[in-house]
């Protein structure tokens, strides 16, 4: 047998916990199936005395993160701890600089520093993994690090927020508003008592950068992602939607397109009837266009503490099989400057609804209003007027392919022709 | 730039050709991101004269794949001939055990000779890779070897034939007769003059036989697997099933039971509104259970050159990369005998649909026979008589969690009490 590989974790909240049962359940297999022992030294955290469900009592204790980033006891360090700077940041780079490995599930850590751990991982010939910090327990790194590069990557697409999925579920499925079912899922766990982060999409826009990378060798760009959330999201187009033969998700997309790369957080329509509509509550999906793959999609847990360590563990076991690669893929050295398309100038359909004022050529001045930008009209559903205001009649569009600009300008135009009211509700959608 | 990897490619057929193209438009990427020269060196077919419309001219050319085997001017053999012995096997042997690293796409060959041939790829301590094999261009066996080894697997299942997907999706879709589809998938190329091993569940076999060795560690045993082919299921059935909220999917499936391994293909019912049940048509997708991953599903194309392409370089990438790993991922030496699960201790949903004779206490003795072997029903159906005989009632049984052994009884209590014709169905139901 080889040598051992020592871990230390550092964080033993419930994702840490979860390591340390995986180490403790399956560790002889993993000892056979990598020839290595796998062994976990250390482990780090404030309160010592916490019964976490675990026997941690065979492990060396550090109160200090930065102390086991340092230590000479281990040969990987893993971060658990969270946050994009402080003590988080300070102890990666103090393990990489000291040529430890380093595996992370912080999505916000690499948003913020990837580039520059990235380099600083590569300095130090040693591993930077993070196949938990994206999607889970989906093995979507090493699929785009490992596993699809005989192909250049035009598009990555997915679900990659389990409460936001989770809340357009329940809203299409039992037909209750954003709120009541907002509400709930912070009732049930599955929402934080404030939500702005996930459900305004920065969550998934931290997710999206690490793939931009990976997928397109630019630096990691988080800052350049343009961001919608789902909390405009009504019931009427939840149910539109479906009459109109499609679902509603929160969809983190990156695609390469003449201008530039679009990076992009919004909720979309995606037709019925295909796998990506049926990917149902806290599921994830990510899934991957290529020019010889044609499309993959990975479907699976987003969070939890059993998934994110199965994620973890895989990091591990390439580390003790000597597997050593760029953490994003290209070099950092050479990772190309990050080129952002104007999302002005996205193309694609969209779904419009609008509360369009009760009276003669309202809808024929929007129509004249789409035609006049060049967008031409798949479907065009009104029924009736508003259960709440009868002078407005609700208007549902789907357009043709069609830029952003022009709908924009339309819009616009109707807005100030007086024809609708302010609840103009926009919903770009995708094609698979 | 380290040393370069020399590649010989037997067998131009699409395939072989998709791998050449790959290396063609990609192989500067490929360079730059292995750090290796990757170098199409030979490619060896027996036609040197046909147009294949790819420039095949700065390859050295051989005729006889085991001289391409055996040959000095390549590090890795990419066998893209085909059939599980004679010269296939023969190269592959060859390379093997000249110390070449072998990548094949070709699951006849290794559901046939597996066990041995992955002892020989260990003994000269090479590559024998496969991601080709199963699944097209869904990387499920780089997710099996690597990603998911912090987990006990407990079961894999999925759709991997092609033309079963798209004949059964059609006959859904379309309303129509198995053979009227069999016939159209012919015509549209999505199934062979002689399509028997496909529909009859052979090429599913192959490949869930390498799965089931890399989930549970045990020799391949591709003829131990339980076999139903997809030609007897009626229209009635796609229709039935949807009534009842199901979908009809071949599925293989390998897990564990208390018995042994239970490894089956046979035609499935799927909850609808499952992603499972929206891979349509020629899409493939395998779903893997595991203890602390829970469940992760990947979809994708089944086959094409493209896909296939894609998946052999990424099991060229793993050998310039350096990653060696045992082939079944378990070494060869250690993989455990396999035990079969006896199919009548098999455990599950059933759906059983007969054409019951239309006399009184007909249903009543039906469903005292069923009552009898502690089957409960959860639901049954029986509306009018049939359309073809009069004397018949098409009746439609959905059983709760039941064995195979108690099925087969009452169905042959009911058969030798004369309430049922011979056309008796019996589907399984699988839980997700």
């Amino acid at each position: 047998m080889a040598n051992s590989l020592r871990l230390g974790i550092a964080g033993l909240g419930t994702i840490g916990v979860g390591v340390v049962e995986v180490l403790q359940r399956h560790g002889d297999k993993l000892t056979r199936q990598t020839d290595r022992v796998i062994e976990l030294k250390a482990v780090c955290d404030l309160d010592r005395d916490l019964d976490r469900g675990v026997d941690l009592s065979t492990y060396d204790w550090f109160g200090d993160a930065l102390e086991l980033a340092k230590s000479d006891k281990i040969d990987v360090f893993i971060e658990m701890m969270g946050g994009s700077d402080g003590i988080a940041l300070a102890s990666v780079e103090a393990a990489l600089s000291s040529g430890k490995h380093v595996i992370t599930a912080n999505k916000a850590l690499l948003a913020k520093h990837g580039n520059e751990l990235a380099q600083l991982a590569e300095d130090h010939k040693v591993s930077l993994n993070f196949e938990a910090a994206v999607a889970g327990g989906i093995p979507i790194i090493k699929t785009m690090r490992e596993g699809l590069l005989g192909n250049d990557i035009t598009r990555v697409y997915g679900i990659m927020n389990g409460t936001c999925n989770y809340i357009l579920t329940k809203m299409q499925e039992e037909g209750l508003a954003f709120d009541v079912v907002l509400k709930e899922a912070q009732e049930a766990g599955y929402a934080e008592a404030d939500p702005t982060f996930d459900i305004g999409g920065h969550d998934t826009a931290h997710k999206l950068a690490l793939l931009t990378s990976l997928a397109f060798g630019t630096q990691v760009a988080f800052d350049e992602i343009y961001l919608e959330g789902i909390e405009n999201i009504k019931i009427e187009d939840i149910e539109a939607a479906d009459e109109l033969g499609y679902r509603i998700k929160l969809l983190g997309v990156t695609q390469i397109t003449d201008t530039g790369i679009e990076q992009r957080v919004h909720p979309t329509m995606v037709p019925k009837h295909t796998a990506i509509a049926e990917v149902a509550g806290v599921t994830n999906c990510v899934a991957v266009d290529g020019d010889f793959v044609n499309k993959i999609m990975l479907v699976g847990p987003g969070a939890g503490a059993g998934p994110t360590a199965s994620a973890v563990l895989s990091d591990v076991v390439d580390i003790a099989r000597g597997i050593l690669l760029p953490p994003l893929l290209t070099k950092a050295s050479e990772l190309k400057p990050y080129q952002r398309a104007k999302m002005r100038r996205h193309e694609g359909g969209y779904y419009i609804r609008l509360q369009v004022k009760d009276h003669p050529g309202a809808i024929a001045s929007v129509a004249a209003r789409m035609a006049e930008q060049g967008i031409s009209l798949q479907s065009i559903v009104q029924k009736g007027t508003s259960a709440t205001d009868k002078t407005l009649m609700p208007v549902v569009l789907i357009t043709h392919e069609t830029t952003e600009s022009a709908v924009r300008k339309a819009l616009e135009n109707i807005k100030s022709d007086g024809h609708a009211d302010d609840n103009t509700q926009m919903i770009r959608i995708e094609s698979l």
